[in-house]
């Protein structure tokens, strides 16, 4: 595993509120002595600085935007020993892969997680956030985070530390792969095999997994000179009917596309299915790739060229950020590096 | 959906600890008047009933081996809202689509779901149990029971609501599929095509699901007159590796079958890359049937045969039942029918 600087678009050091720390450090003072002036009972305030210096504390934390951290106070106290984990739907085998890595490697650490579906909607990330803090968890792990939301900034407010996993948004710190160099690899490997009219079946929006994968495939044509027109593009989800439902889509905006680009397994799977539907072998007539080299990629009929990525590495780097963070550190964004498993389905030969 | 008796093996009515009401009528008095002498404190006790009936009640309750679930009253005053769920892991699409039933459901009726994966083993489900318990969770759902596990009749004692899905095992509520017809209605079908040498690859033996699957299988070719010979039944996980695995198994064991079923679609997928590297068509040389059909099945470049299940409606099933017993009922047993859908795999025509 290999830490590298942080996703495409996220600065590597997140912008956050200031830490106890930082106002120690400006105030002259110890960490401890600011703690206790600024979120101590009374009595501890009296006990631990003067008026004076209490009153500088004060005047730093609120131009650092100093924001008390409640939660941290019962982690002192008490740990509850449970992480709560978010994804939108368990039913995506990538998700439940890097749920996987997470469960393994919070249980080497002692530590519980749960899990649940928020089917990437922000009223149930709200929801579902609400719950797992009720239940004190001592930290969160977003897999669901969205690029256009609010939701991680409202909740970044509430001092209870967390991560995000598979997915980046902003600045917050991410355990992800590299989803950009990915779709690089596929259109690479499309210009060498000489296709010239791919097509992509691209996934929500919303998604930076999505968003780079399809970035890194359209970038890496166009520095070979190639336009991939928008009639190739068709936005899909990521299962299997919405991977047949786009391919029928592309094939209808004829004509037809020498290779198709699909940003998940399960969307190329069902790809090749509406291919088969429509009389195109693929592999032998049309080159298909998928994303993430699940377990059946290489088991299929016509084993499946697609991008592999440690996912469940994945999910361990999010633990141990988490872990950081729990410890009060800011940890750094880490960025797995992905490779190209070269198939039938896009090198029948 | 419909309601039928219990799983095979499965008594349908579960032997369980008197509940008040049954004392209240056997004592002649109300169930609340038990409770409170049963459950109260010493002050209610002392006004709910004279010494003599007091004494009454507790004769009877001993006699009944009732046992006051500590549950009962957190649930009576405050409700968490919170259902636990425990599955061998999520990976399994099965049981991830099982856990979106559950979770849709739950969602309609205001309830919020956790789920974490115990990977099948006893010490998993042990403490995973622990720690929603500790969450004050309305009741749990298990995904992951155990047909020789001692843990059920552990948790039973414990007073907290809980149904099984997917799964039954001894006398527990349980919403199931009717996994020993699916097994006969693949039986039945490979005997229509003719196939007189079938294997099967079997999953884990403490899995009523694969347990049930293998007889009804067993039991109908056995009924056709032809018993499938020990060489030919392999014991093999429920994933593609496994299938794959399996299958090489199967074959090492010669002479090759005309017919696998294996008791999932990705344990048959795993199957189908075996056959392919050994030179084996599937459908055409040799007929391969899976379980669930998953929205893979269809889609595959040779549409896989499959018994369907409804596992959405049997984690909603398993919602509905919790409910009832956290209501104090006992739910009955759900046993949903399965269906074949016979594709290219057997029926290459």
């Amino acid at each position: 595993m290999s830490t590298q600087d942080a996703p495409r678009g996220a600065p590597l050091k997140p912008r956050r509120p200031a830490t106890l720390r930082a106002i120690a450090e400006a105030v002259g003072s110890h960490s401890s002595t600011v703690s206790r002036v600024l979120n101590g009972t009374a009595q501890e305030r009296r006990a631990a600085a003067s008026p004076e210096l209490a009153e500088r504390i004060r005047q730093i934390a609120e131009e650092l935007d100093y924001r008390p951290n409640p939660h941290a106070a019962s982690l002192r106290t008490r740990r509850s020993g449970l992480i709560g984990v978010l994804v939108p739907r368990l039913s995506d085998l990538v998700l439940a892969m890097v749920y996987e890595g997470i469960h393994a490697a919070a249980a080497d650490a002692g530590l519980s997680t749960f899990v649940t579906n928020t089917d990437d909607l922000a009223q149930r990330q709200r929801s579902a956030a609400d719950v797992m803090l009720a239940r004190r968890v001592d930290g969160m792990i977003f897999g669901d985070a969205h690029l256009d939301s609010e939701f991680l900034t409202e909740f970044a407010d509430r001092g209870v530390p967390f991560v995000l996993v598979n997915r980046w948004s902003g600045s917050f710190p991410a355990a992800t792969c590299d989803d950009y160099l990915g779709g690089r690899l596929v259109a690479e490997h499309f210009l060498d095999r000489g296709f010239e009219r791919a097509a992509l079946l691209a996934g929500p929006e919303f998604a930076s997994t999505a968003r780079d994968r399809t970035a890194g495939f359209l970038d890496r044509y166009r520095e070979a000179g190639i336009e991939v027109p928008e009639n190739r593009i068709v936005r899909a989800g990521l299962d299997v009917a919405e991977g047949h439902r786009g391919a029928d889509e592309l094939l209808a905006r004829g004509p037809a596309p020498d290779a198709i680009f699909a940003v998940n397994d399960f969307a190329a799977i069902g790809a090749i299915g509406s291919l088969r539907d429509h009389g195109i072998r693929a592999g032998e007539d049309l080159a298909v790739a998928g994303y993430h080299d699940t377990p059946l990629a290489a088991e299929l009929p016509i084993p499946l060229t697609s991008v592999r990525t440690p996912v469940k590495q994945m999910g361990k780097a999010a633990v141990d950020m988490l872990a950081r963070a729990m410890a009060g550190d800011e940890p750094e964004s880490v960025r797995l590096p992905p490779t190209l498993v070269i198939r039938a389905s896009t090198d029948p030969s």
